[in-house]
């Protein structure tokens, strides 16, 4: 079951860091962006050649210490058919280099079209975008699930279905309360539900939850109803969320989370923190000393609360 | 203003219907197939073809009928880059023979990523998958929505929010009652604090709702709350909604709502009620026909009830 492989991949890079493959035109180092331009006879194939170069020099700086990536298909989708290629691409090179593969695609739809989606990403086709995980969007209910589900059985596959997210107004609709809970809580209860049948070797399940850094109190007791979820947790870095707050998404055997990590680690170049130390050029040594902080970081809070799984 | 488009082109056609363009392989004649898999050096490349080939088809026979199509774009995406090259295609195709596209996408993140799905399928340039309107999902509130609204204001789109979907399990989530209110109303709400800056030379804005047909009660509460809402109408037909069901979408003013069909339409040379007299040769025929019965349909059901805006 592919939550067993994730926690054996965290389990052999000591690190619960996922990089998110986030690329933006002005994180690309210059002469990358030149080099791409010049081979390239239109603006959009110009950008995903760059961004593809830009990607691969990522992974091939942290394969080796991080277990999983997770591109955001949106910033790829925003340069067209060039851009989901890239997409697809970067997904592919990634699974080459050994690591697991999140689409972060957070698609959700009526049953019939939701088997659609899910064989778009799951699908395992030759013509597949291939993925090991995908978001998921809860707000149609079970029958919008259930297609992912069945393609996670089928094809050793998993989801992270969005439960409590990390922007600021992610409160409106998730915090309002309903027969004394929450709707994130609701949605809690679904994605217990959901992935009940499905426990691997480990006690884990393939169906996760997206719970936010941002939000420490509401992780907390998400971890309390979700035992056997995995949780994917944005918002550590740049948005906000500490080593303290990413706490208290893990369980006390020191797993049940990963934690994604963008711009802070793609971008690490461009920080005043990495910019002295690393130019252009080293990009990916910067991305990978940053990667390597925030695992630090991250055990050294588990560490203090004798959450650490290999110790 | 994108809405006041939508409903001269309504008021034109006299009718209310929305073609969805979701092809499946079987819906498409074999003829077509044949000759698509013929000129292609893959499985994907054949179905990209053989739906473009059925699409055009489909759009040749209903443009001067219709206001605007609706491709889902699941079923492209399921078919890799190819696919996804067949929905920009058919976006293109179908502007070009003078009808509004609704990209039906359901997309939804937080606000960076969000403005990237904007920028994608709303944003104008010559790499963008151009639509005229796009659905969006509302489950990470406010601030995952106004990146859209910002580029509607900006390059004349619209956007259709979900609020009830048609589906079984829709009720879940959204039926939950919050302060006295159920979760639709609340996105209700929201899609009405959004709209109200962006009023058109009708009393509408570019700020829509997506409002299923099989849940006639919700619609008519939706109704009273979304005053100056479009609401896109999933669930006629193949679905269940009846006619009379869509009646209570519409204002008095005769306006308010458009009716989408998917399978009913571009799959009728297959049911019971047309294969008789269409063969597969005539599919596209065959569509004109239940377009044309789906829009007296639903119009004379709006005449009973005095709702007729060309009367």
């Amino acid at each position: 079951m592919i939550v067993d492989r994730l926690i054996e991949k965290v389990v052999k890079c000591k690190n619960h860091t996922v990089v998110g493959l986030d690329p933006r035109l002005d994180y690309v180092p210059d002469y990358i962006r030149e080099a791409a331009k010049e081979q390239s006879v239109s603006f959009a194939e110009g950008v995903a050649k760059a961004f593809l170069a830009y990607n691969k020099g990522l992974i091939d700086s942290i394969y080796d210490i991080v277990p999983a990536v997770k591109p955001q298909i949106a910033f790829y989708e925003q340069y067209g058919i060039e851009g989901v290629k890239c997409f697809q691409q970067t997904c592919e090179y990634a699974a080459s280099k050994g690591l697991l593969v999140i689409g972060d695609i957070k698609r959700g739809d009526i049953g019939s079209t939701a088997e659609a989606y899910s064989e778009a990403y799951l699908g395992n086709k030759e013509y597949s975008i291939n993925t090991d995980f995908v978001t998921v969007n809860p707000y149609l209910g079970t029958d919008s699930l259930e297609p992912f589900v069945k393609h996670c059985h089928e094809n050793e596959k998993g989801i992270f279905v969005l439960v409590k997210t990390s922007n600021k107004s992610s409160g409106e609709l998730q915090d309002l309360v309903c027969n004394g809970k929450t709707i994130y809580e609701h949605v809690a209860d679904l994605v217990v539900r959901l992935g009940e049948p499905y426990r691997g070797s480990s006690d884990y399940n393939f169906v996760g939850a997206v719970v936010g850094a941002t939000y420490k109190e509401e992780a907390s007791k998400l971890r309390n109803i979700m035992k056997n979820t995995y949780f994917l947790v944005p918002g550590y870095g740049a948005q906000g969320g500490t080593a303290e707050d990413v706490a208290a998404c893990f369980n006390q055997d020191g797993l049940g989370a990963i934690v994604n990590s963008s711009r802070g680690i793609i971008a690490a170049y461009k920080s005043k923190e990495y910019n002295e130390k690393y130019s252009e050029k080293d990009y990916a040594a910067a991305a990978r000393a940053a990667a390597i902080k925030m695992r630090d970081d991250i055990n050294s809070e588990l560490g203090k609360k004798n959450k650490l799984a290999w110790a």
